[in-house]
């Protein structure tokens, strides 16, 4: 058997330095270019396609039967693929004779494989990109980068800081100190148990992201896992249940420590599995109803959530208007917005914001980013790249409800409209919807629009909408936060203000790089301080708890 | 202001290296002894009798009458002290307010600050000894010893672990990568923050043992705390309340950042602080039962328990059966086994105990015990020292309980009987009463009798007893666990059996260390793998989620 932990110790120790320093760091190159890749590109499209409207096998226990229903949001065609139906009982107590040998192996070799694990998931990107891709509505290099590379790296993270944790634990130790006139010596020893079965619950729209450094803190601290892919979005978790299970049989190891749980809309699980006695630890991403049901019934276990909020856009001042409206007006239109990081409500000072030495109104200030939003799609080619495709119908409905809020509650600075994907004419596709808000209508804009609808806000002042932004933050959950100001003070305050109520803060980026992008083992991700998650990508508490120390003394004679 | 970082480095550096290695270390003596501490005994004594029949005054906010009815296991009388009976929602807001200044005074001043509280409350060991005792029933030299120092220490373990996992987040970073052609450079920022006013609910019988660590990890992570101590056993966590306030106040920082809350056994008022919005981390000491309760009641807020659970000594063979009885013997009557690590079931082979070449058997084994317990408890000093007083009535009415199952259900080995006390005539005492049963008993032995009470029970074999320890720690929780025997191939199965159960465990030990002595710096305590309490003093995940990162990031233009 290769020792995967020799073989990868290189990039491991490269990582701790990263995780420490928080400086740039990437093993993995996320553009999707034939020129680095070659035919990489193709034959991932080619094993993609292979998938279609066929069986997908895993040989794990339990199997009673077929089941998935996968449309892709491109051609909204059913991808065709069913997946194994699994009796639960029969895949936990699989999963549960599978760890006293994982655990045995030790923390080196497990963290060996499960580098190896990432490292597997790497080299296959493309076929991935293109599950991503046709699951979720994604375009094809955010699919790739944000879904391979990116989420490969936010795995490899959770490895290094459990590795980290598991390695500052003392093996053993000799104890001795005198009681009374006697000296009493002990030999101790300190095991690393594993919790148990644990359970990764992955969301519809960005499964990958998430689901890896779970899986991988999990699985490196011992314990086995099983992967709840959300039901319009199976593919992609299949296929890196797949890869899990092949690093693990290669490694002489049991392969039922990582199985795939499949359910339907109709018929959903999650709510039996969390509840399960034997479910020992649950990992958590989609939306903050059903986060906020886990964390209240999950009853005493390790429960990680990251879940939604309201992102917010505070305007102050800037010195380059025409660079912050080609930056914002791309990160509002990523996706179609359809990201738990993704910015929503954009508040404009309602006398005027600061351009260089002049006042723009709110008015003008709007039309800038509407019309940099309009450029940006006035290409088809182009708005495919960025908007890709709507993942399923309520979103549509969602579109449909904001539009509905103008003339009477809202003014309707862009409508939303399908537009014509070049690849796929039968395309599920909205551009973005945006209203003209006040400040005063907290009950339309406080909670997370998931999907085409951005609010342009009107405030007395960049102080009022920070202070308003910060606190709908704290009450109602927010990831990440944006401000544009020339003022240090200003950015202080901001600092501050969002600090408190645990969202990320984003200060004057202009430029190609996307908002909501996040690196691993620099951008802390989620803050755990307000509704939008309780976990953080990655910090010790992401991991920590995942195995538990048991001891035993022996008197020295 | 003095620095108190700097004052207490070394130690901090001595305490690092300690955790890491788990070799003994102990800054602070836990002998009594007068040769050592000169007259500190007697004004310890003196500062005690002082605050008798007065109102404990502590200058926090919101107190709105006096409360308090402590009764001293020793004289049996009313302590006579008052507290403050404060508005909760008062002291909630003061401690709020607290927080940001502690906050932003950063992780290295707190952790100087908490090592300062650490260091005081060592000097004032011997009143908290005094009040200990008269408030638990432990004996003087316990009640200094494992309330004092080896409290003390265990709570200095909690800020250097908090310390280590607040020192490994990078502070700031500068972060540079190409995106496309275009080069991205930024300045992220990494601050911690305080999740908000954690709550500390202590025990009656070991109230600072497990207290301090909480208290500590908590303020050293940036939090407020509450201390709300059982009904039972106020004084000595109002002692650490006042030497708390003190240190803060010596430092020009808010005393609201520690405060008490008391309250009566006839008007709990644990629920309601668990449950308050307000509330943001709960500790926990004391019963199972209410400790489930608080897991499964504190909806997705961090909670570390450490409650009860049933520890088994199994015998399978040994070269010293008088060391054995006399350490077991002990053991078994400390603190009148009133402690959550004490032994309780001694398994003992039907067919015989090896003991050198021969075969010992049941009966003849559980004499030996019980002639060694008679004779540590014939002399009524030794016994004092030994067992100590009953906390409190419902622990006689066990006793009485227990020896009601004979001769129906069990066979009385050993008659509980009152012992003189040679200080305090009036004081609450049984020496322990010790059931022989058989190990289809298992209604009778797997749950907790917290108390004198001990059962000596026949297997058919060592590992048949083995099997059911294992088990019934799985089930019903166990902390610590003991087995004797010569044979390398069982002692590895018993530490594979109670390593799976998450008891630690303690193997052949013989001598003058207490079986329960559980030193700070080396021994884990608690696993989180069994009912008996889900959180460790102390590892990285009893502090790692006690604070929090939020992050800022900023173009590098």
């Amino acid at each position: 058997m290769t020792d995967f932990f020799d073989k990868h110790h290189e990039r491991l120790e490269q990582a701790i330095e990263a995780a420490r320093t928080r400086a740039a760091w990437s093993p993995f190159n996320d553009s999707p270019s034939r020129k680095i890749h070659g035919d990489a590109v193709e034959k991932g499209l080619a094993a993609f396609q292979a998938r279609l409207n066929q069986p997908f096998e895993i040989d794990q226990p339990g199997t009673i039967g077929r089941i998935g229903m996968e449309i892709s949001p491109y051609t909204q065609e059913p991808l065709g693929i069913s997946y194994p139906k699994v009796d639960v009982d029969v895949l936990y107590e699989a999963a549960r004779e599978a760890i006293p040998a994982w655990r045995d192996a030790g923390a080196r070799t497990r963290v060996g494989v499960c580098m190896e694990m990432a490292e597997r998931l790497n080299k296959n990107s493309f076929e991935c990109a293109n599950a991503i891709m046709h699951t979720t509505g994604q375009s094809f290099p955010m699919a790739f980068a944000g879904g391979g590379p990116n989420a490969q790296e936010r795995g490899l993270e959770a490895i290094v800081y459990a590795w980290q944790e598991m390695a500052r634990v003392a093996e053993s130790a000799t104890w001795e100190r005198a009681f009374g006139s006697t000296q009493v010596k002990m030999q101790k020893r300190y095991r690393l148990m594993p919790r148990g079965v644990a359970l990764v619950i992955a969301c519809a729209t960005f499964p990958t992201w998430n689901a890896y450094p779970a899986i991988f803190a999990n699985l490196a601290a011992g314990n086995a896992v099983i992967v709840k892919p959300h039901p319009l979005t199976i593919l992609p978790m299949a296929l890196a249940v797949e890869i899990l299970r092949g690093t693990l049989r290669d490694a002489g190891l049991d392969p039922n420590l990582v199985t795939l749980v499949v359910d339907s809309s109709a018929e959903p699980i999650a709510k039996e599995l969390v509840t399960r006695a034997d479910t020992a630890i649950v990992d958590f991403t989609g939306s903050a109803h059903f986060g906020r049901w886990i964390e209240e019934n999950a009853r005493g276990k390790p429960v990680f959530t990251e879940t939604s909020g309201v992102n917010s856009v505070v305007l102050d001042s800037t010195n380059d208007l025409k660079g912050l409206a080609q930056t914002l007006g791309m990160s509002l239109c990523l996706f179609s917005k359809q990201m738990c990081t993704s910015p929503q409500n954009v508040y404009i000072p309602r006398q005027g914001f600061r351009s260089n030495d002049s006042e723009i109104s709110f008015d003008a200030v709007s039309e800038t980013l509407v019309e940099s939003i309009n450029g940006l799609l006035s290409d088809n080619a182009r708005a495919g790249g960025v908007l890709g495709a709507i993942q399923n119908e309520n979103i549509l409905h969602l579109v449909e409800r904001a539009e509905e809020l103008a003339p009477s509650r809202a003014k309707l600075l862009r409508e939303s409209k399908p537009y014509a994907h070049p690849d796929f004419p039968n395309a599920r596709t909205r551009t973005p919807v945006i209203l003209g808000l006040d400040i005063s209508d907290n009950d339309i804009y406080a909670r997370e629009w998931f999907g085409p609808v951005i609010h342009f806000i009107a405030a007395d002042s960049p102080e009022q909408a920070l202070q308003q932004a910060a606190s709908d933050a704290k009450q109602f959950g927010a990831i990440n936060s944006y401000a544009y100001s020339t003022d240090e003070k200003f950015i202080e305050r901001a600092q501050d203000a969002f600090g408190d109520a645990g969202a990320n803060l984003s200060i004057n980026m202009i430029g190609p790089m996307p908002l909501t992008y996040a690196a691993a083992f620099s951008d802390y991700h989620v803050s755990g301080l307000n509704p939008a998650g309780n976990a953080t990508l990655t910090d010790a508490s992401f991991v920590s708890g995942r195995f538990r120390i048991v001891q035993s003394r022996m008197a020295v004679p």
